[in-house]
């Protein structure tokens, strides 16, 4: 385990006192925690873009490696707040399902506490910024290395995010974009592995017809401007337009189809 | 204190190469420093914003820790640098008045020195960059142990930033908004602790009729879309649209005003 | 040298989860890591961008420090990756140019080796990020203490990047913008050293009026709003508007044509 090491993801920003906020908590009880920011970019309250976010993200870390995220819409309601332990990852965070896309990845070893131990709390408790109060003091103690049971009794029952699936057809793959990257890459649900030889990618709305995207490994199999389709490295299929951005190019983002064609069996 | 320990606030964003030079400086000299990013994204010469930034998060931090604080219009005039010791924090900073609203929540112990030492500044001194070439390495020699007395002269004189302060009468409390957060939330000049059962908030214009927000103890005692008006993180009546954005979507900013209301007594 | 300390510079933004990414894999090698981030903004693509943030950061740093530069539109075809000792620096970068105006400003004791020792890569290489699947590790691995020459053989050719050279003429320079910083400050190719009494600036475009911005050492020489010329932090020439953005009022940007003046000799 990284000694003294976490991270932090938030949909924060950083024009506003919050996040600075919460690394001074944590540095007031552990002045020798090593701080990692992840992002504060997350889209305000959009669960489902940090749930890819940690999915892609969180499995490179060192084993034991603590996160903290703060994506929570419903904070000063009765939702929990959780302690996971993913992936090998310990994750600090409201009980919302940004976490559960990373879980059905990684399904092995899951184990989920309820942080409710209000001694590791700050004495006083905002009702909307647990992230301040809560996650941050919680975080600093584990830092320090008291063990995870502390922070409140296991739990059973938790929120699930809503995830698109593709569907399959005889003549190939239905599914949606998941997620629009930082340079307009649009990257699909659907599984880069079904892609051979004769497959076929067509973007666009389920009204009009889809446009054609060439399927290449790479970005610089093609020409500038090219609109192309390859498997992403997060081993799922990606629409882009190449040193162009696909989503305002093509008015496409989360939600859009997809359909990888093959000739019917 | 934590030890090589010193945050970055500035309004220089990081698509320009200023941080990162400054970060360069500082590790040049203290290649242990243990350097935090707080904001980058303070808006362009707004003190106001950057006061309330620092009055919010710098609090949180461990007693003595160094900040060094970089939004500088007036950068290359006769202004004065200073090390404000205030809030148990040490701050590197312009004289312009932007420490001076945490200096007025925290007014124990403050102690003012103007910065002046030039063994302790880098060699060439550029006339628009001095977050480079004298602030960031005073800090980094602080960073080192050396004494805050050997960075120069105390002084007794310094810029205040003006900060509205409401308006009390009878039937309740005229103020304005000072700050908006990131998810357009606005957080006005009222002290939370005004609000009492039978108290109504408006936000608006002073010509026009200004809109109710209804008073709840949290985002999520309400329906998302509505108005609602709340006891903020910071203490501060806060006005919000509940998984929405109050500023854009009421076309409100820094200077609106807010009215808390109550029966007359 | 600051031991395992290394840098990060990209154009992946953080609302993605590359940069995370990145950082996990890094830890994942070298727990003990110091990781700072000096830009994740750098425009989508933009080798000029990276260039010149490359030249004006990197020199700052204590030498022997490592820092990752992934701005990489040729991802996944036959373009090499480097690691350059340059400016007591080591960079690793692909083989774009974006590090050759740094080693034209600091010409002494260049070595260039390619990165091709697979056995310091993750075992799986993504055709779409490099960063994450070379880069990291290879940084990681270095930050230990390898020594450079494991990563790959000498290469004694790279790309270079094209840099517009300004035009010297018996009464003047004719530059341009190659720059905007995040206040929209225009900086030019002109070197500020050739400014004297009686020169003046023009800033426009080759074919309307150029419009006279006014010389002055610092900002705080003129108004708020004014015009105006002077030798930036970097050394050279700048035009601004006080306390303004000069690249938006003006409709400025990279490549716009700039002439500084003098009496006929």
């Amino acid at each position: 385990m990284a000694e003294h090491l976490l991270t932090l993801t938030t949909d924060f920003g950083t024009r506003s006192p919050f996040v600075a906020a919460m690394k001074g908590v944590i540095l007031n009880i552990n002045p020798a925690a090593r701080i990692l920011d992840l992002s504060h970019e997350i889209p305000p309250f959009d669960l489902r873009h940090a749930a890819f976010f940690l999915a892609e993200a969180l499995p490179y870390f060192p084993p034991g490696t603590l996160h903290v995220v703060v994506v929570d819409p419903e904070v000063g309601s009765s939702r929990a707040l959780l302690l996971v332990s993913v992936a090998g990852q310990r994750v600090l965070v409201p009980d919302n399902g940004c976490w559960t896309l990373l879980a059905e990845r990684y399904p092995d070893s899951l184990s989920v506490l309820r942080i409710e131990q209000q001694r590791l709390f700050r004495p006083q408790i905002s009702s909307t910024f647990h992230g301040r109060d809560i996650l941050a003091p919680v975080a600093a103690y584990l830092s320090l290395g008291i063990p995870s049971s502390e922070v409140g009794p296991p739990t059973h029952t938790w929120r699930k995010l809503d995830w698109p699936t593709p569907v399959h057809a005889p003549d190939g793959v239905h599914g949606e974009i998941v997620f629009v990257d930082h340079f307009g890459n649009l990257i699909s649900n659907i599984t880069g592995s079904l892609v051979s030889a004769g497959s076929w990618v067509g973007i666009g709305s389920p009204t009009a017809k889809p446009k054609p995207a060439r399927l290449v490994r790479t970005y610089a199999d093609a020409s500038p401007g090219e609109l192309v389709a390859l498997v992403s490295s997060s081993g799922l299929l990606e629409v882009a337009i190449v040193q162009g951005n696909a989503a305002q190019q093509l008015g496409a983002g989360v939600g859009t189809p997809i359909h990888l064609g093959w000739l019917k069996e």
